[in-house]
């Protein structure tokens, strides 16, 4: 693995954070605008991050994103040449003048990263005046939604590879530039390696690096294409083998080059099949190093898999030690995004909610923590909803089916969230991405199985207080009632 | 529209270009390595990029992506802080050298960014030494395919909407930075314009701007909130209408301000419907603002649309004039990715081909151009992939099931490729995407309408000349028999 001081000096360099504060939706700078005159800068809000459906048809969601996030809000600066962008769009010279000394100065609580979360729990707290708080809301969705979706899908493929290694091969398949957070999230999400050269110097991850047909057939004959490449590489050498035919061809010339190795005091790592039966295949390579004398190289498959192919592969017993995984994993494939919103939930010092016509969608009003329960054996054992200012937590309502309730002992649970910024200022230095794996990974421990399993899961309980239900619903009835007969 | 010389002057300061030499797989540095040190930098290499499978069960693909990647090509560099990185990562000095020193000097033809492309063709033919042509396969394929997948989709709404607006406002659901170029390729595949600053700024794309729930809510009274808005943007204001209730209070009151709105000799542009039965509630609110004397004022909607709710809504007569869309179309949504491959067709002097089982993933070897055929009418007749040195084409095989051909008339045929970079310059200035949806837009006017249906389009046939299927056959035998005897 990279890492240290050294890449600390290195990572600095490659930042892409310049330049991003127009990444942003036009509405977001108009109505900064019209807050800046309209005299409401001093107003107050406060904005919920929450998701209301797992993707994948699955039964949680892995949060990433959120060191990404904070730092970029920490150097979000209109620059001078952003500032001129922005005044050829026909924004106002006052308002110019705010943003050339614009930094984001709220505060922020929020899950850790890489906690194991559910539908409709606020993850993310952001609060500030309505100018910084509405204007991150594009960045700060665009990073979190599709850092969460990529670490999911790869803790899915993690839970169904079981001991298997798992590799990155995205970036190719990626959309666009987005492969740069994809390759981390895959890390996060449970996988060992990328073959993401930029995202590996910027986030301290291991590289892995396999070889391309051109390279075989650059050479004439494969054989010598081999010994060429273990001459170069002998302590990390992993051979393609199906640029002619797998195992008439490119195995036993493999195999050859590995006992050539072997008397150079070296061992050949893997070979890769990315074509053909991959089970059967994967078998009779197996016996065919093996009967070597090779039982030390390893296996490393990959072809459009994903979370089910790996699954079928594993239970089929097939001879594969290291699973590599591009396009299903990088892109979230079936589901392409996760379904996340920032809306806000308190304006001013009111507690306020988004109304629609069911409470699933209905936002939950109000300055809120997460408590999650634990049983007996240290597993999750359902979270609850609740106002900043509840006590005594004893009973928790679901929030769609509201006749729905059970009871809970406070005492059996933690609260998830913290201060993590304090005035646009970091409260402590971000974790490693493998500190951010290898907390998601013990997270996953303690989530029950049948949560974790990728057909049909559970539906994990998130329940609100009674506080919360009792400001909901007079909120709802105010709306309902409230402002529209003086409207209309 | 944005646009001219300011525009020009401006974008340099946007661009995220630098820095992204090691956007790559790692195996690609380190075959650069190889073939730098076995002395092969002198061996010379041709690749096709091409793919083998329409996405979204849909009868095309809008090519799109070029100018993107050989802006990138042209100023490909390796900085000194990324030397230091390579460094670090173990690569050995004589090759950092040359690094040091690499620019790009491969030779690239191309069809136009924006045509209507069909499986198994050349898109893109990319010829110089292998270290070269193999070192930029990453970055190609990830920005070719993603843009190409985008505006695909994006000329599948087009075709749903007809004539009404579509606007992109897809950022937030983006997968990462992959946002910056998917608001472009959704403008080349016929989108009206988008909610992205920073694409906007850099492409030169009309912006559109809404209206965010805070703005409303933070006002306390709709009205109050409208009327600001309406002060502040008189010419370009569209009200959202949903925060409370749409028909009670929404489009009462943004009836109401546009009406004060006219007095002041300014009109509303439209109001956006972001949720509920969005058919029902477009008639009522056209009826509304009908009968309020306000026929000029648009009706906006959004929530997750694609082309197929597109297709029903305007089926239904909905009451909608613009259609804003997210997630499914800048992520592609049920296809994300388009399957390209970008693979050698010519070694050395050596024609070859990639062998599989089956003749639709078999590569077609050599270097080859794309003929495109035209009726009386002018428009398309099947597309023929023959060999550079072929003249006087008629008659073409299917490439897969060979036994079928037909009859072709050169004279009725346009060549599709032409030089776009020569030893690494480029050769002509990039075309705006203006000028690139232009293009793509009267092509798809000169693809026959069964070939451009959402639902089982008709296939389109490409094939292939006699002299191609030759050659293919004739190394698909010598692989068959030549090397395998020599090596087991």
């Amino acid at each position: 693995m990279l890492g240290g001081e050294k890449m600390e000096e290195l990572k600095g360099g490659l930042s892409l954070k310049s330049h991003l504060a127009l990444l942003t939706d036009y509405y977001q700078l108009r109505i900064a605008q019209g807050y800046f005159f309209f005299g409401m800068v001093r107003v107050n809000a406060v904005f919920d991050y929450f998701f209301q459906e797992n993707p994948f048809n699955g039964g949680y969601v892995i949060f990433a994103g959120l060191s990404d996030l904070l730092e970029f809000l920490e150097s979000l600066r209109f620059e001078p040449e952003e500032i001129e962008h922005l005044r050829f769009l026909g924004f106002k010279e006052e308002f110019l003048s705010y943003l050339e000394n614009f930094h984001f100065g709220g505060t922020i609580y929020s899950v850790k990263e890489g906690e194991v979360v559910f539908p409709l729990e606020p993850v993310v707290r952001v609060e500030g005046n309505v100018v910084e708080t509405q204007l991150i809301e594009t960045i700060l969705l665009n990073i979190l939604n599709y850092q969460s979706l990529v670490a999911t899908k790869a803790s899915r493929m993690r839970y169904a590879a079981g001991n298997c290694k798992l590799i990155d091969f995205g970036l190719r398949s990626a959309q666009g530039l987005g492969g740069i957070h994809g390759s981390k999230a895959a890390i996060i999400g449970g996988f060992d390696a990328t073959s993401n050269v930029y995202s590996a110097l910027c986030y301290s991850l291991n590289l892995v690096a396999t070889q391309s047909h051109l390279w075989i057939q650059s050479f004439g004959d494969e054989l010598t294409a081999f010994r060429k490449y273990a001459e170069l590489y002998p302590d990390d050498c992993i051979l393609v083998v199906d640029t002619y035919n797998t195992l008439r061809s490119g195995l036993p010339n493999a195999i050859k080059v590995a006992k050539e190795m072997e008397m150079k005091g070296h061992k050949l790592r893997a070979v890769i099949l990315d074509s053909g039966d991959l089970e059967i295949l994967s078998k009779k390579v197996r016996a065919m190093l093996d009967s070597a004398g090779l039982n030390y190289v390893q296996i490393m498959v990959s072809n459009q898999l994903d979370e089910y192919q790996i699954r079928n592969l594993i239970q089929q017993n097939a001879s594969i030690d290291i699973f590599a995984v591009g396009t299903r994993l990088i892109t979230g494939h079936n589901h392409s995004t996760l379904h996340a919103a920032y809306k806000p939930c308190v304006i001013g010092e009111q507690p306020v909610l988004k109304f629609y016509d069911n409470f699933l969608k209905t936002t939950l009003p109000g300055r809120k923590k997460v408590i999650r329960f634990f049983d007996s054996e240290g597993k999750f054992d359902g979270d609850g909803i609740v106002l900043e200012t509840d006590e005594n937590i004893e009973i928790l309502y679901n929030p769609v089916y509201t006749e729905q309730f059970r009871s809970v002992n406070e005492s059996s649970g933690r609260f998830l969230m913290s201060k993590v910024m304090e005035n646009g200022s970091l409260l402590r230095q971000m974790p490693t991405v493998e500190e951010i794996k290898r907390y998601a990974t013990n997270r996953l421990v303690a989530l029950p199985s049948e949560y974790r399993r990728l057909d049909n899961p559970k539906q994990y309980e998130v329940g609100i207080s009674p506080s919360l239900m009792r400001l909901r619903s007079f909120l709802f009835e105010q709306m309902r009632k409230g402002p529209m007969p003086k409207q209309v």
